[in-house]
């Protein structure tokens, strides 16, 4: 059992569209539209518990996910949203102990998301060449306790003449132009190694399919994932009338080695 | 550079309807549509390298991710899909170290999914009342290489007396009627601990959060992952012909606490 | 070569989401957050030209469709999506000189609509309980221009004793609980003849559904429609940003007769 | 009430997938995988009755409509889809009394489903250059009955001198190169016309949206309609398992005309 101490990271969660995130401290207060939370009501409780506001509102102490941290991020940038992440994970059999190098560090959303399931052994290289941004982005990984299984570095991966990383098993490009990284992060990858590229428009897609393909990549699938939400009640079950609209297309592919095989050479020589 | 050896798992990857999965035994061969494929001639070569067929078609030896393991699953019953593993891991924030707690081990693909990202340090707990489903499911854990991190027990969690676990961070519940094991369920998880169920119906979410409002949990979000694959090609891009249908929808909650707080009773004595 | 007109109907475009109707009345104007535009400026011009406003900002005159019509009205109930009417029209093959009878006219949106199919010849007759809704939809109906092909009655369906229509091509049920007046709608219709029920819940599709099979109806189809917008520009084509939510489902069947036919009657007597 | 007669047409109704057309002739029979039906049965009943195959199934004798027409479409191309052309009626306003010109004929699918709306005052003008898949059009609209509100022609539009049509209210383009034709097609439109591209990738739409802004084209709407088809059933409802795939996007534009209005021209003179 845990109880919330000062300092303690709490989701404040009220409905899907207000909760915030906060860090116990236990002079503060958040003034909010369902009343004032006094962060001192909190201590001693366990995660899960409820107080009540000074407009008589519920709220509840839930103890933050990455999924919490990822929607709540400063973003500076555009972040990674979870539904996209959770396909990331499912179609590169992502798991701990992985080594992932990520280009385009953005706001850190995915770089949180995969340090926190590649962790402890695992570890994620992110590059970036926008120090504002990085400085964001840092924060955010910090803030979901993952700064210990990222390292995070400045270089522009078109221009290095030598790769940082090798023996990857994950490549991430959230990048403008993906493209034009595909044989760097080839050298980065180990045989069978996946990338993964965050495109969202159809050109990008196109564009990378093309590198990918030269680059001796295989296993190519281009996806889209949609995430509707259902409200479930008695008598009036339906989908919401809120839509989720687009956020990103989603390349994956993993590494091949177009060589000749010993079979062709032969059937070659005797013709 | 993993070299592929006698005994290593290989995914022997033509197409994305055509692959195949096994393990090297040097004298086999696999006789498929696209020709005759030698395990031998895989040995010694390095993970995404490629064969050529009797047929003169090439085959990439892949190294099988849980993906992989997945997607070739000898079902016995429905597996549960990565579109929808994905969601979960995303949505409950799956990281390694984890407890795990399953009611309804099914075909073993989510045990397996779920405990490739909680190993080494998490675990899951599965129980099943069917034990010829629960043979399939080990056989299918063990190829996935997760038996370590699993432990499956026969158990009617519905009639237990004694629940087998507590402070479970997340609970998995693939039954047909899973509304009737929540009571059960809460008291094996941590406060503000995630609870997801997979519900093939609509009927099946409507009292499944008729229940998970009754016995105090929030945060409940009931939605469904619709997966579009897009083929990327030079100017003729678009989504695929084959669409991809319904699997289940998912319904996620966390654990709380209704008790009455202070405040409330302050208010209450002084009426 | 269509000229406006005093008195000529209107669409005023200037985008997606700003775009008003008008008739056009010499003397009046728009007062918009993107200027001023003067109705008399709009006389003598040729529909699809464009004016522009004291704030420099074009504005097309677009001849009003019923698709304009149904997303501009008033709406005191809830409106059918052309999403919605555009699949009723195809599946049902509505078309020119059909009968069609709609039990709730709710806002008479999909009146409208359906009358601009089956006009001239064809008729909607249109039956609802609440005077003060009706008010709305004969508004509605007219500014559609639709008010000399649709008849509109107040009449409780459920409770009247003689249906006053027969032999229909078309029935269209919206209701909160469609199923109550099937045996009655069955009545009004031709054998082989069409019901649409606009069910906005999973709820009503299913009690929709048991009642037409026990009335005898079959090829029962339910479904949603999903449209989905799509940014096609030069480089950085991509689904809208803005996703486009649940509004209904919808629920199609035929009258069917299920009376013994003469091969079965033989055959039970024979034994 | 309509009985069918000897030369009616009738589909024979068993399943959605097991379905089939036909024009009774009294000696014929259909030799199916659920039995034998003899076309003599039918005669003398009613639309909505049953048979019973000499293997004791049942099979609805249904009236058939625009959209089994569509569904039965031999196709030498690839039809519309239902889907799609009702998405072109609602969103063009589609109704009795138009003028429609169409480039590229296909099947004929698109060509009977928009005559069964405009017939009987409107029509449906048809061009396309290759006379083989004309004949099997004309086969498909006339089996729809739509013959006599069609005229189909061979020509290029491409190259065409002049017009064959003016002032039509709706222009339909099915070419793979769409955006060719623009400027032609603008020619055929009346002010506000509408035109609607059939687009199967997003490489034709976006060369065409660029075409239709050049051409002076407004209110442009890209979209693609995703149909779900629902298994409603007491205590089971769901989505259907299969899923329905792409068909086609759709691109919907207005003619409007870009030429200086006359405050622009006096405020350029004042400068």
């Amino acid at each position: 059992m845990t109880k919330i101490k000062n300092n303690s990271q709490v989701l404040f969660y009220y409905s899907h569209s207000k909760k915030w995130l906060a860090k116990i401290s236990k002079n503060e207060s958040l003034h909010t539209h369902i009343g004032v939370i006094k962060h001192s009501d909190a201590i001693g409780k366990e995660y899960g518990s409820r107080l009540i506001t000074n407009k008589d509102k519920y709220v509840y102490l839930l103890e933050p996910t990455t999924y919490d941290y990822i929607m709540k991020i400063q973003h500076g940038t555009q972040i990674v949203y979870p539904k996209d992440l959770g396909y990331i994970a499912a179609r590169t059999g992502l798991q701990n102990g992985q080594k992932v190098v990520e280009i385009g560090t953005g706001s850190g959303s995915m770089t949180s998301f995969v340090a926190s399931i590649v962790k402890p052994r695992g570890h994620v290289y992110t590059f970036d060449v926008d120090p504002s941004f990085m400085k964001i982005a840092q924060k955010n990984i910090d803030k979901a306790g993952m700064g210990k299984y990222v390292t995070m570095k400045k270089l522009d991966i078109k221009t290095a003449k030598k790769m940082p990383i090798s023996e990857a098993d994950l490549a991430l490009i959230d990048l403008g132009d993906p493209w034009t990284v595909v044989p760097q992060v080839r050298k980065m990858l180990k045989g069978s190694g996946a990338v993964i590229a965050i495109c969202p428009t159809m050109n990008q897609l196109e564009k990378l399919v093309v590198s990918l393909v030269q680059n001796e990549f295989t296993d190519i699938e281009c996806s889209e994932q949609i995430l509707r939400t259902i409200e479930a009640r008695e008598g009036k079950t339906r989908h919401s009338f809120q839509g989720i609209g687009h956020t990103t297309y989603v390349c994956f592919a993993r590494k091949a080695f177009f060589e000749k095989t010993k079979k062709q050479t032969r059937k070659k020589s005797t013709k």
